[in-house]
């Protein structure tokens, strides 16, 4: 599969590229400028290896070539991007957002969170781009803990879409990297809880003078697909 | 230390009152009616055994007797509790509120939550009874696990609360419970995240036919008291 990383320079983006990329996707990063997309997808292949597959180019490009699209930039940006990348997303392309609505974007704390009008940061985004088949994820899973490959992951995954196989998909993908679970939590509004657990993980980070809290779901030994 | 739990005749309440009572906590249950209280502090009794240490009466006097009192009823019901105990609990005095804002309240779903004017449940609280010590916990525990005597706990507790002295106490009753760990998820305010993660649980719980899920926080071998 062709998988995007949009916002793939930065922490959260690259870890994804590198975990997914190493699981032997062909990862595409997507940045404003192509330069630093190549430049970018040629640190993730130094630190995979030869053999990794992962690309660079602009965000515009990103967008068309991934069969699946993740979006994993700040709340300040992502209006911009979406609409930046529109007229480049196919009709029920799954997209992946991955945006927590930080008032860091609006100069406050990254402990606190705004509200977005639509409700959450990724309804803001289907109202974008109303054509993309939308799935949130990955707000919880420490960016840093991504990027060190030689770490077990120690995270579940919330994912919430309004369509069980995009949602199936994306918890496939996530599926192939060691020791990251995924929970289907509910359809897209359950992502005005979860994108609001970022700030609450921030906190618990900020308390105990960590960087990598995350979530484990308790109640079942395994979870993913539902029914499954 | 004599504890009351308001709401001690529901599921989360009564949960709670059992198992602090098995260790050792002169548990107070508070109702309405002093007659229900009493009948639910005797099957506390009868379940626990005849050392147990569990008492009923009426909401007004269990929250005067009580060293730490829990309110745990629902959020339709909240407000009115609080103005019928507020002149009932004393300066300063810990009180732990367990509301979560569900829509419920509103005739809406359990996995839907609605936004208090204060920011949360225990802001609205503490807006109506400001000379309590106010600490939001146990939102994410379920009932059910609390009640079922003979099942290890499988969940963390957060802990919202500007003193973290009344944290601390809290967290020590926490303790005092198998399995069952405290994390300091930041001030009074993050109950306004923690709250609404109720409703997320809620959502897993309906989407892989559960009755108890529950979230532990990754990142650290033990919580608790920050810097111990």
């Amino acid at each position: 599969m062709d998988i995007t990383v949009i916002g793939g320079t930065g922490e959260e983006g690259f870890g994804l590229t590198l975990r997914l990329a190493k699981a032997g996707e062909h990862v595409i990063i997507g940045s404003r400028s192509e330069e630093k997309g190549q430049t970018v997808a040629a640190k993730a292949r130094e630190i995979l290896g030869a053999s990794a597959a992962v690309d660079g180019t602009t965000n515009e490009k990103a967008a068309e070539q991934g069969d699946v699209v993740f979006v994993t930039v700040p709340f300040a940006g992502q209006a911009d991007i979406y609409r930046a990348i529109k007229d480049h997303v196919a009709e029920g392309k799954v997209v992946v957002d991955c945006t927590s609505p930080l008032a860091t974007a609006v100069g406050g704390r990254a402990w606190q969170v705004v509200r977005p009008w639509h409700g959450s940061a990724v309804e803001q985004a289907k109202a974008l781009v109303p054509k993309a088949n939308f799935v949130a994820a990955f707000h919880t899973v420490s960016g840093e803990q991504l990027r060190a490959l030689e770490r077990p992951m120690d995270s579940d995954v919330f994912v919430c879409g309004k369509d069980p196989a995009a949602k199936a998909i994306v918890g496939g993908l996530i599926e192939e990297i060691p020791n990251l679970r995924w929970v289907d939590a509910g359809d897209l509004t359950m992502a005005r809880i979860a994108e609001t657990m970022t700030a609450l993980l921030v906190s618990v980070n900020r308390t105990y003078k960590l960087h990598d809290a995350g979530f484990r779901v308790t109640g079942r030994d395994a979870w993913g697909k539902p029914g499954s």
